[in-house]
Formats: structure tokens, sequence, C-alpha cells
């Protein structure tokens, strides 16, 4: 069987995570919490399985209630009210979103400008749809867009721009005026743009996330991505949704409703519970920018050269002072084996696998992770 | 925005329990249950979702427990033991690992078989591969295979042949000689085979379930999906699994990476906690007769023609007796709105909307409810 994507394998986070465990690492790779979701949403959850009736196919696009609520979240932080009954579609996690947006809008030849390093799944999954990845790289140290060379890279032929603020894995975000840019860049093209804000909640230094949703002009032609996982510390939940305007989101749905059809039913009556809690995402700032803090903190000493975070959960690290010449996918390697503590190599996230000497780690862990994690790396020098 | 599925509408699933919805109508169109899963799973979910540590990301190919215990199923059931390791992969319903093998294994131009009628979602997703559906009637009453014309059918460009027992939506199941029969059709070629058996535990009159996975030649070539929703009663839980070898469930696991990446865990460990309990699916059989059973008997004194059912949860009805010249869209939707029970026109089952004036029936619903809506169309006559 000649495979489709020959070049691709198991995806970088499944294979640091087994590394991590074969070895006993402390696993810093993946993006995942090792803290559970709050209370209120466990509770939730585990009232739901128990009410009759709550156990059997949601609607196709979602609950209503829990598009109300994304509704309500969205006008409340974004000040834009998205009609729930034609612009908000539940998806098996933001990963079923993107790839549902990709198969929705995306022809055979047709080209989709990606930023460079980018989440590992965006190139082959346009692919998938016969379409043509277009990479634009961004670059070290700020990993900011250059939008003249997005511009540049734009053609007839672009169907979609996919943009991801803040940004994984670098922890670059973009601005207001970055937004206002885009904006004119794209005026007068036919050319979507897909906006991945599944990091929207963790936002540090007292900026605030500049979604596509808050701008008028970009959410006209936008899909834009969210996460239940990262916003709640449940990603195994796999509850993610996607804000469109009704032409994009009937496009969108049609595709979803043939890739999953629907999402766990009790699981978004539970979300729909806790969504109006708004204190439950209002303190994540806060309490990831102490997670970076800390961790920036406990490396300081060490000879990792840190790069500046704005956002996410993600610290990426130079370690060339520590292991000149050594490749980052060794390097990773060696510090999850010998070091004990896995990351991810940077260069899993470019498609011809550059190599900038940086890794990732994952600061969404427990202040007593990340110190044991900072003692094993001291020992590097 | 012009659409990759122009022709496509909204799932008639969703279209017709909406009507009914607004209606006031009993749904026995779309395929789920009116009861709750069985105790056991719903305390056990219950328990997971309070259970410190399982509220992140499961392994992509699925928890290895809940993998462990599909293969002791399988082996139990169809005397094969998968390698829940290389050949099991889990997925949000048997829907996502429906459409990922057909991302993962059909290139644009291919062809893949379709008898019908057939679950609606089989062409389209075939045709957002860029793959080409041809499709080969099933002819009622019986609405067996024709394997001479599957033969007639099969071309050096077919990729794949999706096969469906117990059938959605006629009920008609497929033996162990057309297994043979299949297997020597295919045999020499190099078609792959999808074998949907999300009613598998739904097998009537003492017949026993033909599992592609019971046979040895037809698995190499094999995906075989099952559904935790149709076995559970939980439908709207959304967790479903595809076995097949280790060279085609890597394929399937590389688009099913990048589809939804892994499946809700605690969900996960609710099924691996009650998988192993037998009597949960070995009675079903019998439960689901007896609905059969029951709700033919009520409507045998209709002037319904009630079509035999070997297996699933549907039966199938021909009204011309009731509605002469009346086209089976209509007439689902006059019963839906004026008689109160809403059903599905056999039509959406065929391309190109072929009538042959049948209805289809959910009868996965508590007596109390067959009995309402017997009721209901004793009425018409
Ligand atoms: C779906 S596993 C990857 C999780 C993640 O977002 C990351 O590590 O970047
Ligand atoms: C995913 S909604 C459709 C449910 C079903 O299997 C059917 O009604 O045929």
């Amino acid at each position: 069987l000649l495979s489709k994507l020959p070049d691709v394998g198991t995806s970088i986070f499944s294979v640091m995570t087994q590394l991590a465990q074969e070895t006993g690492a402390i696993n810093l790779a993946q993006g995942f919490p090792d803290y559970d979701p709050p209370r209120e949403l466990l509770e939730a959850l585990a009232r739901q399985v128990l009410t009759p009736g709550h156990q059997q196919y949601a609607p196709m696009p979602g609950l209503p209630r829990l598009r109300e609520a994304i509704a309500a979240k969205t006008a409340r932080l974004y000040g834009y009210l998205p009609d729930p009954a034609t612009d908000i579609t539940v998806t098996s996690g933001a990963t079923e979103a993107l790839y549902a947006v990709l198969a929705a809008v995306v022809r055979p030849q047709e080209e989709v400008l990606i930023l460079e390093p980018a989440y590992d799944l965006y190139g082959p999954a346009v692919r998938l749809q016969g379409g043509v990845p277009v990479y634009v790289p961004l670059s070290p140290p700020t990993f900011r867009p250059d939008w003249d060379r997005v511009a540049a890279a734009l053609t007839p032929r672009t169907r979609l721009l996919m943009i991801n603020s803040p940004h994984n894995p670098t922890g670059a975000i973009l601005t207001p005026a970055d937004l206002d840019t885009l904006a004119a860049l794209l005026r007068n093209t036919d050319t979507l743009l897909l906006s991945d804000e599944v990091y929207e909640h963790m936002v540090f230094d007292g900026a605030r996330h500049a979604s596509v949703l808050s701008h008028p002009e970009l959410r006209e032609r936008a899909f834009v991505l969210s996460s239940f996982g990262k916003t709640y510390h449940a990603t195994g939940w796999k509850v993610g949704y996607c804000v469109a305007p009704p032409a994009l989101s009937a496009e969108l749905r049609r595709v979803h409703q043939f890739l999953t059809f629907s999402v766990s039913t009790p699981t978004q009556h539970a979300l729909a519970d806790v969504l109006p809690l708004a204190g439950l995402y209002e303190t994540l700032p806060a309490f990831y920018q102490q997670k970076r803090d800390l961790f920036r903190e406990l490396l300081a000493p060490t000879a990792f050269r840190l790069l500046p975070v704005q956002g996410g959960y993600f610290q990426v690290a130079d370690f060339s002072a520590l292991a000149p010449g050594v490749s980052d996918e060794d390097f990773a390697r060696q510090l999850t084996r010998e070091t004990g503590v896995a990351v991810v190599p940077l260069s899993a996230f470019y498609h011809n696998r550059h190599d900038h000497h940086l890794v990732r780690f994952c600061f969404a862990k427990q202040e007593a992770t990340l110190r044991a994690a900072a003692e094993r790396l001291a020992g590097l020098g």
C-alpha cells in the first residue's frame, strides 16, 4: 500500500511522550498540563453522565446551550456576538475543526500559506486535500510575522492563510496592528483566514489577546478556532469549536457532519454548565504567567538561552552553548534519555526540518514538576 | 465561496430529528435509542471523570487498556486476536474511522464501490478525497448483494469496496458464504475492503454476525469498524474503533493523528472498565429481536408492507398501499407533520435519490415509545 503521506511519521508529540514514558523522563514535550481540570467542571461532567437523556447524539453543530454560552463568552471578551445558530460549530478538539476547515475549502492545487515554525499537522492536512502548502518563515528570536513576506507569497491561488496566536511553539503573539495590516493585505482578495487561537487565555505581561473575532473586517473571512482542552486543563476531553460567518460555517458543517458528526453530549453539557463562570478563564493569564516566570527563573543559571514568551504554554530555548554542533533532534533525545527531561526539537515544526538549535519546553506543569525538571537541567552546566 | 459539496445538504438524520422536535413527532428517524446506557457504564464514566490524571490526551491510537479489551473481545467473538499495539485504533465514533480510512487510502480518480442504499456519508466522504464513488444497487426486497454485479463493477482503479452488515438501512446481513464469495472476488486484486460492522451485536433469529474479522483471507485487506455508541446505547459518546492489519492501521493512524488526534480519555477508561462484562453485549440480540418483533406485530394491521429485518435496528416499510404516487420524501414529511411519527425516506440513502416508496423506522426505542408510535400509525388505515 503506497502511503498518501510517505514522509509523515507518527506525530512528534506522541513520539516524545512515549520516549519519556520508556525512559522515565519528566515530560515537558507534549503540550498538556499535569494537573486536573477545575473541580466545577469535573463535577459537572460526573453529573451530566448520570443525567438520563444526555447520552445520545448531540445536534451536529453542537448543543444549543453550549453554543449560546460560547456566543456570550465571545461577546464578553471580544465585543462581538456570533449567532449560535449559524456561526458556531462544536468539534472534536480544535484539531478536528482545523482539519474540517481545510477539507471544506481547499481544492487540489490551491495554495495555503503557513507561517513556520507551525503546528505539525498544518502542512500534512493541507496536502491530504490536494492543496499546496506555501511556507513563509517567522524569524527568531521574535518569530513575528514579516507581513511583506506574507504579501509576497499571496497569489490568486491562495485559498487560505493560517495564523496562530498565541503561537505554538514560539509564544509570540499578534497585536491589533498586525490584524490591521493583515486586513489590508487580504482586502480585495478571495483568500480566507484560519486563525488558531487555542491559547487565547494565556497572554502575559498585561497584553490582551488580539482575537480575529474582535476585528470586524477580518472576521468576515475567518474561521476562528478555540479549545476547551487548553482553557480547562482537559486536553483529553477533545472538545473545541470554530466561529465563522454563516456561509463559511455552512461549508465547515458539511464536512464536520461526515468527519465526526457530533461531539460527546455529556461533555458538551458539562462545558455549558461552567462556561458562564468567567473566573475560571479570567485567572489563566496570571496562573500561566507565574509558571512561565518560575520556569525562566529556574533556567536562568543554565546555559540555555531563553527566547521571549508572550503567550501560550511553551518556552523555546537555544541550546547551542550547551551542545554546539548537535542537531536539535539528537539534543532532544539526549536530554530525554540522559538528563531525564523530554522536550520537542523545533525542527519538528518545519516542513524541511530546519534546525535552529532550539527546543521547546511545556511549562503547563505543577511547580514541583518544573522544579524537578530544572534540577535535572541544572546538571548540564 | 464555491462549495466542494454543492449538492450535499444537512444530513437527513439531523433534518428529520429537527423536524420531529419542531412538530412534536415521535422520532423514529435518526438511529439512536431513547434509553440510557447500562448503569455499569454510566457509573464507570462518572468514576473516571473524577480520577486524577485521567483527563489529559490519551495515546493517539487509543488507551492501551481499551485496545487490549477490544482485542480480547474480538478473539472471543470472532476467533481472531488482533495485536492491540499495531492493529486497533480508537476513533471519534465509527464515523471518524470511516472518514479517516477514506482519507488515508483513496487518491484522486480512484474508484470506491458502494452498495446502495448506503449510509449517507459514504459517497460524499469519497468525493472529498477526490475519489469516484461507483454505486452497485442492492435490490429489494432482500437487499442482498448481487456479487456478479459487484464483480462487474471492479476495475484496476477500484481502491476500496465498502460493505456494511448488519446493513443500515435495510437490516440485511451477510453470511459466511458471502464472505467466501467476496474473498474469491478480491483475490489477486489490490482492492481494499472497508467493513462497517457497527451493528455487529444486533443479529436476529439465531443467526450469527459474519464478521470480516472471522475471515482469515478477507481481514488481511480490511478495515473493520465498530461503534461503542451502538453497542452500549451511548450514541452521544462518540467512540468507535477500527481493526486492520499493521500496514493498513499505520495509514489510518497517519490521518487519525491529524483528524482528531485522540479520543476522550475518561470515556475510553470507562469503556475499558465494562468491555470485559460480556453479558452487556451478549444480551443484545434478544433485546433487539424483541423490539423488532414487537414493532412488526404492532404494524401488522396497518397497510405498511414490512420488509424482512435480519439485523441492526431499523425496519424498512413500503408505504405504496397507503399513499400511492406520493414520493418517499413527501411521505416522510407528511408522516412526521400529520401523523406525528418521524421516519427517514430511503431515497436519502441513494446518490440519485432513487425512490422505492420505502421509509425507515428505528425500533431502538422503549416499548412505550413503539406502542405510542404504532397507535398513531394505526390511524392511517
Ligand atoms: C495533540 S498532541 C500535541 C499537543 C500540543 O498542542 C503540542 O504539544 O503542541
Ligand atoms: C450520526 S446520525 C445517524 C445515526 C444513524 O446511524 C442512522 O440514523 O442511520
